[in-house]
């Protein structure tokens, strides 16, 4: 990565279903190849996702000009889609919306050491 | 950063007590300089802290080769012990305690798109 490269960090967090946990994991041993090149594609890069509990956080990097157009873009792939119908059920949100819709909700930053 | 350097990536959660929030917030944005020099020291890197509601989460990257060891080195640090005896009243655990006797509980990793 290029010290010059703008990168914005995006942190988003949801619920895991209890009786739903164990399959969002083993899905998550396997994610689908073009779900990942989707991403990739997206100009999202260091994506991790965590769980403790019931709680799963989202953590990754964006390093392309228009975040929510390539998000727009990831959400027209249809092997994404189809990804989605899986992991889905799995998800409940658990803190207050403030993306309308979704299941992950984003978090704001406090603060960053480099 | 060298793409052969190991990275450890590391997560972590606690909860902001309500009628503190605004103080956390404001304690960090201007965090001790001795406070990041201590973390850079103990080489962690790209350490963010998010928010969202009353849930804190930390994500950083540890370039070090003895994870457990820098903490300890961390939590002696006489400038680090004072800044927590002013973040830790605004801070309590909500998760299941893994790290006995700590706030911020370690997430596991479920998946990672480099």
């Amino acid at each position: 990565m290029s010290a010059q490269r703008r990168v914005e960090r995006h942190a988003f967090i949801v619920g895991v279903r209890p009786e739903r946990r164990e399959e969002y994991l083993r899905l998550h041993r396997n994610v689908w190849q073009q779900v990942e090149q989707t991403l990739r594609d997206a100009h999202i890069t260091n994506y991790s996702i965590f769980i403790v509990g019931d709680v799963l956080f989202a953590y990754y990097e964006y390093v392309g000009d228009d975040h929510a157009a390539d998000l727009g873009r990831v959400a027209e792939d249809p092997v994404s889609r189809e990804w989605w119908t899986y992991t889905d059920p799995c998800q409940t949100r658990i803190v207050e919306e403030r993306t309308p819709g979704a299941l992950w909700q984003p978090l704001e930053e406090v603060w960053h050491l480099p």
